[in-house]
């Protein structure tokens, strides 16, 4: 791997998403100075969106008038099963990638360090270090948006665990019998609360004959469908999506409890594409439901909170990792 | 707190419970060399059961011909909420005690160092250290019986968490809309799968009508069932036994698979008199259950055992408690 240029000032954080990369330049202080955004591509192949990703970053450094030189190293989030002592991607159902080796290849194209991680770790390292000081031990950040996942801060660091899986709690079973999930099982988490879960409720109960402002705003088949729509569908007074929105927060209430329950963390942070978008219709039902599901004494005093990052968690992050690795 | 003698060779190890108190003589090396039980009797309240364990202690001590000036320290686990700073049990409902200075008042009478911690966490303790010789960095240990309890062994150290409740799985929420449980929620783990919930369940379908070896064995009102009489009946073919004992086994590989999720061990320990009566109707199903529902990939190489501890998990994990803590 390129090594590290000890008098480089800039961090470079990453998300990379089955449909967007995202780029950000971060100060050595962590302050984000620039991003850049870029469509993935997947279709086109691993070698394509390595050559993308590089692509995006260079765009943030120009955009900076910075040069890649003044770049210290590189910090990326990628879904899917990473393993980040080899740095590579070893499936990623999303960007149809397996046995990647993302970090060797990236790092070839910018000759820099380049450091890799689950991107819902990544999200939450960098909730965890930028937003939260790095000052709770133990925290859990969950991260909503098509599917769900999360990460662990366990004892101030992230946590991995054996096969660098821990944190995967989108697929815990909330209702043995409830809603088939992508994954096989039925009624895990994500196939509750989920943008995807909520979508598909949606889109049955209107196939089912069900009256919602959303075919009005969308036509019937509501093939455009985004998270913010039904944020203005609530707005505008529509007790089906309402109801629908909030019975999901309930159930991910209820996983929060389960979590607090569990690993006892300090705080829990909430955050993805969907909290970003629902937040105000969410977040009080996701508190109230988790309290009245934990073990009596387990969550006093535990915060559940909403992250402020928004769809920076992940480029923070990177940005977090690349510091830390190139210290 | 008594100073520990440090010439002093031996360790005591405690497993207080609702109905009886086990207590443990170990050598510096952890092996077992006598033990004594009695019971509890909570209804004469905190003073007087302080004292049956300070009794109980000594049996132990005198069976081995030893003298307590022998022993360097004392490792008690309680069930309920306990507090390991400062040596008290804030809360337990099996003993109606609140807010119990144990370590302190447990002390004084022996005049020895005690040293405190959440039964369950004891157990793990014991299990992670002697049966498992403290190999694993990351390891759940969980105890069914009267009801489902569990401690986390995180990086080889036992884990405690912000309210130091960390380890509460059984009122890990499995079915939402499931069975009521004590703590108030419906579909716990514990209301699914622990002793009373399969005595729960049997009684009630006897109510209902339900013909099964069990009252031929116990009489109509099945007063006096135990999780060894269950044993007995599925040996004698009782399928309607059978049955419940697999549902519940099955719910209990579900639990197993959300942690596997959530925290990545690399080893998962079951324990538990429950555990220990019908580990060869439950193990198979119980690993089987548990790797069906575990996300691919999380659960590869992560081995799930049945303790061999047995009755003995608590006071070996007194005794480790107290090695540590007088070293």
């Amino acid at each position: 791997m390129p090594e590290a240029n000890s008098k480089a000032e800039y961090l470079v954080g990453v998300d990379l998403g089955g449909t967007k990369i995202l780029s950000g330049i971060f100060t050595s202080s962590l302050k984000c100075v620039g991003r850049s955004k870029m469509s993935t591509k997947a279709e086109r192949g691993p070698e394509a969106v390595i050559e993308r990703i590089a692509h995006c970053i260079q765009d943030a450094v120009d955009e900076c008038d910075l040069d890649l030189k003044q770049v210290r190293g590189v910090g990326i989030g990628a879904p899917g099963s990473v393993d980040p002592d080899s740095g590579k991607v070893m499936f990623a159902g999303n960007l149809g990638w397996k046995d990647i080796a993302l970090e060797k290849e990236l790092g070839k194209q910018l000759d820099l360090p380049v450091f890799l991680g689950n991107d819902c770790n990544i999200c939450t390292l960098g909730v965890h270090e930028v937003e939260l000081e790095g000052k709770p031990r133990n925290m859990i950040g969950i991260f909503l948006g098509t599917g769900i996942g999360g990460g662990l801060i366990i004892e101030g660091k992230l946590y991995h665990g054996f096969n660098r899986t821990a944190g995967e709690v989108g697929h815990m079973v909330l209702e043995v019998n409830g809603p088939k999930c992508t994954c096989g099982n039925k009624g895990c988490w994500e196939a509750l609360s989920s943008r995807s879960a909520l979508f598909r409720q949606v889109q049955q109960a209107v196939k089912d004959g069900q009256k919602t402002i959303l075919t009005e705003m969308l036509g019937n088949d509501l093939k455009d469908l985004r998270s913010g729509d039904l944020r203005k569908a609530i707005k505008q007074g529509d007790k089906f999506v309402e109801h629908i929105v909030e019975e999901a927060a309930k159930y991910s209430g209820i996983a929060v409890a389960n979590l607090i329950n569990i690993i006892n963390p300090e705080v829990v942070v909430l955050g993805g594409g969907l909290m970003d978008a629902l937040e105000n219709e969410m977040m009080s039902v996701i508190i109230e439901s988790a309290h009245e599901h934990a073990f009596p004494g387990s969550d006093k005093g535990v915060k559940i909170l909403a992250s402020k990052l928004g769809d920076n968690a992940g480029i923070t992050g990177g940005a977090v990792l690349a510091r830390r690795e190139t210290k």
